[in-house]
């Protein structure tokens, strides 16, 4: 049975921040924010877990391997070395999206996002009992041939809308029918954090996406006790799509 | 007259790269790319130019004030110091579109974004003659009280949905209606680098994105030299906007 | 007893590759040398150990804590993420150039540094067993009023020299007299990974070095199963040193 | 006529923050210091100067070719991305330990460097007249076939010693007889702001240190209106050295 641990990294205060005293350079805040992003991805990410970026200022991570000693080195470790701080908030289930439920209310019980009282709260409930192959499930989208049909032939931004509507139709539809989070993270590649889906369920996502905003999906589908196992192997069935030129694949 | 410089920065043969010999660990790739982008955008930034993630494996940046040299320059650091190339591609236009469209063409006669032939190409053409105040439109838009209605209340994905639908929403509006490019920055921020519109092209936009995703926009508007002035000139305006309880400023 | 784990991270063939197709941009390579520390540091730090950049091609860490996974992760992420790659030896001993000495000959025996056969080695003896408060002994030296004798009153060279002759009198005296390593740290802070020593140890090094260098040291000694365990303790020593006006304080 | 434009970079009020509340975890101070010294090098590097290390907590710089303007925006930049901020002192002088005395003076001037009360103090005079192909000289140091002779023969601490020492008496010597700024910048290699300085001279310090620490140096010197110019020079001088066997060689 599934049981995703989900943690919400929410940067204390960060808007009134951002133009206090005045509005501070754009490049730099972008700067700052994929940094931040960076290196929250190397720290959880060498445990095993994913984190997506999400909204910069917010970014939702998968973090089955990661016990609550990991996430307060982590507040610790950005506290040490940034001008911001990081509130976390953790929940576990079945679900993704009632995971992530938990650990943004958890958060959001500490303060509110613009609160300058609230400085890296850490709450919420850990994964315990032991980990399980079937604990986290990772499906790897992405779009058939996106090179040859948008890349190679439109403008940048043109490929970026078609690539970004697609996306905006699947986050929804996964969101909506299955509880599942899908997040866009670069070029044409969208992973989604999902409870445990049949074959007929991906292919429903992408006949919606083909339906909704006419892009063409594919999905490569793996599980593991961890996001990186259950995300290496999603990349492999994602290969086998690719060379036997199917839609959906299981690892 | 507006006359924006547009720069393609896109990463050489990265799709195959990912997956040679086999596919390399998401976070690594997540670490790579948001770090060559806060680069990138130490870089041109601190010359008075925005760039964009966009994709990551393609970024978009607006690039007044940076001539050939400096292009050269940053191919060259980037070489240095990543384990991939960027091909460069510029155009300049009175409509950012265009002057993208440009830019693509350049990189895309070039060879392919999936050729191991193509490596550092850097064509285009540059602004010449002399910067004006009026070379670049910036217009900063942002949620109405994100963090009350989204932030502070939903889960983090909702909020993060809702957020994302109104871009998708307002990024094909601007492109479509006024050949302007729209990005999300990060929170509930968005960037355009727009032609010379006005007022009511800007309450069109934001009327637009109310009845199409029911998510309520501001924005700032400013015109300067380079991004920079133009951006943070916005920055103030949107700043009026909160105070003035207004939808649209102009700087 | 003592028990150091050491870790040799050699680059591969870093002097060829610095100078080929011809000399690379010398900020380019002060950048790409110090972001790589910076990224072993995280990785080995947030582990519980400690890495000195020593000659930055040449990085020494004291890895207690860390196993044979650990370091191939490290490997593999350090070749995902940059233009070059690293070779690692390990080893283990009650005296700390003796556990150095067996991690370089792993790497050594690999293959030469500047070798582009050798690449991603990795060799070399694991700390088995359990880990004990006594595996590891760490002294943290500073000196005396830096700021008020150097800092405040000499140019930044005139400073600099000061504070360099005396690490380089007390990193000599350490490892010929105790097989302690030595590293600057930055500042006015010297850290050495040590075997277990007296107090009368640590004032001959420091009466050494204020009548070799004219330096005038103090130091915190800490001991534990990890680096910063033993780390930490000497620092919270070495502020015992600041209150009470001593020159030796073990935690 | 030489004419070295040299800056301080000095962090404020740091070895009190790194201690407060209390001692924060080295490898994070490691982290921080490390990749400050990256962002720097990168900024100043990109506009042709050159920044050292040194001791971290302050950095010495030749910054021809940066003016007033480009100090405040690096000061501005790191503001914006770190926990701590950065005073600058620049000077200017046919010697460059002379620029620097000026440039230490004026942030001396501005307050301690652990004062609470200094902050992101800039003060200095810049180069002006234009600049000519005499201003910098930069001499490129390293040790003949360190490879062979140290890192695969001896244990790393032991090739690091022997690097050391050759250093710490060449950058003595160097600025007691001419007032030159000799850094080490990783590997084998130094390098060396210098006033105009003959064969002979150069001759003159590879053979103290030769009778002085035992190591054997060679050097290749090249002038420019910028560091990276005279640098760059430099470099391709020191290969020639390599090539034809000569151990001083001017471009």
């Amino acid at each position: 049975m599934t049981a995703a641990q989900l943690t919400l990294v929410q940067i204390d205060n960060y808007g009134p921040w951002t133009v206090t005293p005045e509005p501070r350079r754009e490049m730099d805040l972008q700067t700052l924010q994929s940094r931040l992003f960076a290196d929250i991805a190397q720290y959880i990410g060498n445990r095993g877990g994913y984190v997506f970026f999400t909204r910069f200022d917010n970014m939702v991570a998968v973090t089955n391997g990661l016990d609550r000693r990991d996430h307060e080195l982590l507040q610790e470790s950005v506290g040490n070395r940034y001008p911001v701080t990081v509130s976390l908030g953790v929940g576990v289930d079945e679900v993704p999206i009632d995971a992530l439920e938990t650990a943004t209310e958890r958060v959001q019980a500490a303060g509110s996002a613009q609160s300058s009282d609230r400085s890296e709260a850490l709450a919420g409930e850990f994964h315990d009992g032991d980990p399980t192959d079937e604990d986290v499930h990772i499906a790897h989208f992405d779009v058939n041939d996106a090179t040859g049909k948008y890349t190679d032939r439109l403008n940048e931004f043109d490929s970026f809308i078609n690539i970004e509507q697609g996306y905006a139709s699947l986050m929804k539809y996964m969101r909506e029918e299955h509880g599942a989070l899908s997040f866009f993270v670069g070029g044409d590649n969208v992973i989604a954090a999902c409870p445990d889906l049949s074959h007929d369920d991906y292919m429903g996502a992408i006949d919606h996406v083909a339906a909704d905003a006419d892009v063409q999906l594919k999905v490569g589908v793996g599980s593991g006790a961890t996001p990186h196992e259950a995300g290496f192997a999603a990349k492999h069935a994602l290969e086998d799509c690719r060379y036997e030129g199917t839609l959906v694949e299981f690892a």
